[in-house]
């Protein structure tokens, strides 16, 4: 079997056999076929797709490149969840100590964030001694005694995947569903879980600006986890504008433990309900997503989930007093307020915009080596329907300096004030 | 410019500007693209095409990257002529030395035939002492003196194409009709010539096996052609069986001699008077195609196309007893008879099949490396629609090995008798 003949039958549309991605992906791993071959077929692959076999394939190539974490020391139902990435979305930190409070072993395993702002680990990192390289026995050690663990990947998890992706950030071959959907669940599969929730995010901030793509992808994804017998569904949730009221590493921290302790913005508590409601059923804790979600609102009302928390922060190295003291996390040195320049409502907040604006700050990583700034930041005072007046605060900007013409400029340019608007629903679908 | 940005632009079905195509020649000529950047922009291109203009500016970039013959030293409108590939096809062979008969500069610069048999060097290199590799000016000279050579690419034509060429043949980019339009019209306007025929040949032996796909290059081609103020035409020449009746070096250069002593078959001999007379045209020697027409048949009944041809041969270190004695090229050691296994008319003849018998018998290369056997090859008795009896010799097999068992059935399986059958009209289409 020779590369160029496989290019050229995924080129020419026909199904790839399991033992064609096999010679694939393990000869690209081990360097046996070049990477010109590789982004030959990635663009082939760009525009003819994948059949529902193709992709249940090409996952597990990936997947058996590498290592498989075992969690099978750890009583129970583990389980998992991932977002395609949003702006503000923190959903995943204050989920993880409710979902355990609830007696279901979390053990997530996290990539670093690539995007404007950082990711689940840079944000958790904010808080002072916080560690996320934890050994795989450490981590399991962990999850089997407190019940929740979130850590940065270990190992050789999907090496095939790592290679690819570099690949395709540098070939154009990004933002192809079944490379998305391969990438992501070779990593998540490979991690252990047995099951996994999918928040897949779409609108002008997300990945997938339009809803029909982003329902592609869940269904890719869905349909991957199911073929390998994990049970797997998703969400589709909106980005039209950023999650909840913050953006930056210790603001993000911040506003998880404001909605541990109840206090959270509607939208992004009501997302982690839901997406916490349908863990709690595919953990089987719950019969009906109703009961779940009580049972999430109780581990709020009660303190259990907060509890969890300071007890996942302090068995990872960290400080949990940061819970009732916000000033032990990282602080930016200044506070300036963005003022609106017109009254009306607001029609619009470009979530990638604000995210940029972010980054400039410090707060993200341009490159892969740059060092994040925990302390500055976006907090936002308005969302989208939301009633202004001329001069009132629509952002906080929390900087480490004076100067921020740019970022005022950006934040201006990406908050639209005009005739009332009411915001997109949260959740657009369910993908069983 | 970021060539990902140029990648993602291809994909995406916009049109690139000359800048663009720029930056992606010259830095992928000097290294400064890697082939796996190319090859994505490779298949991006397959699926998405290029415009006219993008064609155009494709095509002078990778002339750019290398060397332009300079002909202006020789008088007179420099005609070439340039094939696609097909089975038995010589018509360069004869057409050279007729034109030049009629006093019209012909400047042939060719390259290595890769496919099946040889290419039209390798058949020139079958007669005894005859030299391709001349210098440039030994080239230049040569056309002064006589009016006429044929040589191999000398210098630095087109590096870019060379370098792309080897990636799409290993990439799946080969069968992409701008890319192939490219990648023939640099090297054709590299080579200095003022008008150029173009025979685009079509059929199950073509590399286009369908009309309209020929139909499509030869329009990219002549469109490319008049972009750059060449004078450019196409036929559309059908290759659904061999052209004339022998396939091989040696055999095929006595083919052309017939030819030129005027008892060449009737269809390649049309073929050949047809893209003369085109080229006659172009070079301002004759108003009409039918003027054209007759002042080449007089070049074969005055011989004086065969008398340039000899002079040719003599200028290029050739023995050009050859002209009365083709006992003097190299022969094969056997000649062995391939008979009717049944009675009816020829309905059928695969001429890549045939060539595939040639290669095997040693005419052609498998690999780069090859040493071409120049005596070997195929005579055919019959050609469609002729009628055959049980037991008549369809094919002369010429061998230097008398177990020609994989060869003798290839032939028989290539030419298929059944019910009568008129051959396809041998030009199909006139693209100007």
């Amino acid at each position: 079997m020779r590369m160029v003949d496989i290019i050229e039958r995924k080129r020419n549309g026909l199904e790839l056999s399991a033992k064609e991605l096999h010679e694939f992906i393990t000869g690209y791993t081990k360097g046996e076929i070049p990477d010109y071959q590789a982004s030959a077929f990635l663009m082939a692959t760009y525009f003819n797709g994948m059949t529902e076999q193709e992709q249940a394939n090409f996952t597990l190539e990936m997947l058996n490149s590498g290592d498989r974490v075992d969690l099978s020391e750890i009583p129970g139902i583990k389980v998992d969840k991932h977002s395609t990435g949003g702006m503000g979305d923190k959903t995943s930190i204050p989920l993880a100590p409710m979902i355990a409070a609830l007696g279901i072993p979390i053990s997530m395993i996290s990539g670093r964030g690539l995007g404007h702002t950082g990711g689940i680990l840079d944000k958790l990192e904010a808080i002072p001694g916080f560690k996320v390289e934890l050994s795989e026995d450490q981590f399991i050690q962990q999850v089997k005694e407190i019940g929740v663990a979130i850590i940065s990947t270990t190992g050789n998890i999907a090496p095939a995947d790592k290679k690819l992706y570099a690949l395709r950030d540098v070939t154009a071959t990004v933002d192809s569903i079944p490379l998305i959907a391969g990438s992501i669940m070779s990593k998540k599969i490979a991690s252990g879980t047995d099951a996994l929730v999918l928040d897949v995010k779409t609108g002008s901030g997300a990945f997938m600006k339009e809803p029909k793509k982003a329902k592609e992808l869940a269904q890719a994804m869905v349909a991957i986890g199911q073929n390998v017998g994990l049970r797997c569904m998703a969400v589709i949730s909106d980005m039209d504008q950023p999650l909840g009221n913050t953006i930056g590493n210790s603001l993000e921290i911040e506003e998880s433990i404001e909605i541990l302790k109840g206090n959270g913005l509607r939208d992004i508590t009501d997302l982690v309900l839901t997406l916490g409601s349908e863990m709690v059923v595919l953990a089987r804790k719950a019969t009906t997503l109703e009961e779940a979600r009580e049972m999430l609102i109780e581990t709020i009302v009660s303190q259990k989930a907060l509890e969890k928390f300071g007890k996942m922060i302090t068995s990872q190295g960290g400080d949990k007093r940061v819970l009732d003291n916000y000033s032990l996390l990282p602080q930016a040195r200044y506070q300036i307020e963005i003022k609106a320049k017109s009254s009306g409502h607001v029609a619009q907040i470009k979530a990638n915009e604000l995210g940029i604006a972010s980054m400039l700050l410090g707060g993200g990583r341009q490159n892969k080596e740059d060092q994040i700034n925990y302390g500055v930041g976006l907090r936002l005072h308005k969302k989208v329907g939301d009633k202004v007046e001329t001069g009132e605060s629509l952002v906080t900007v929390y900087s480490d300096q004076l100067d921020i013409t740019e970022v005022e400029q950006i934040i201006l340019a990406s908050i639209e004030i005009g005739a009332k608007k009411s915001p997109h629903p949260l959740i657009h679908e369910i993908i069983n």
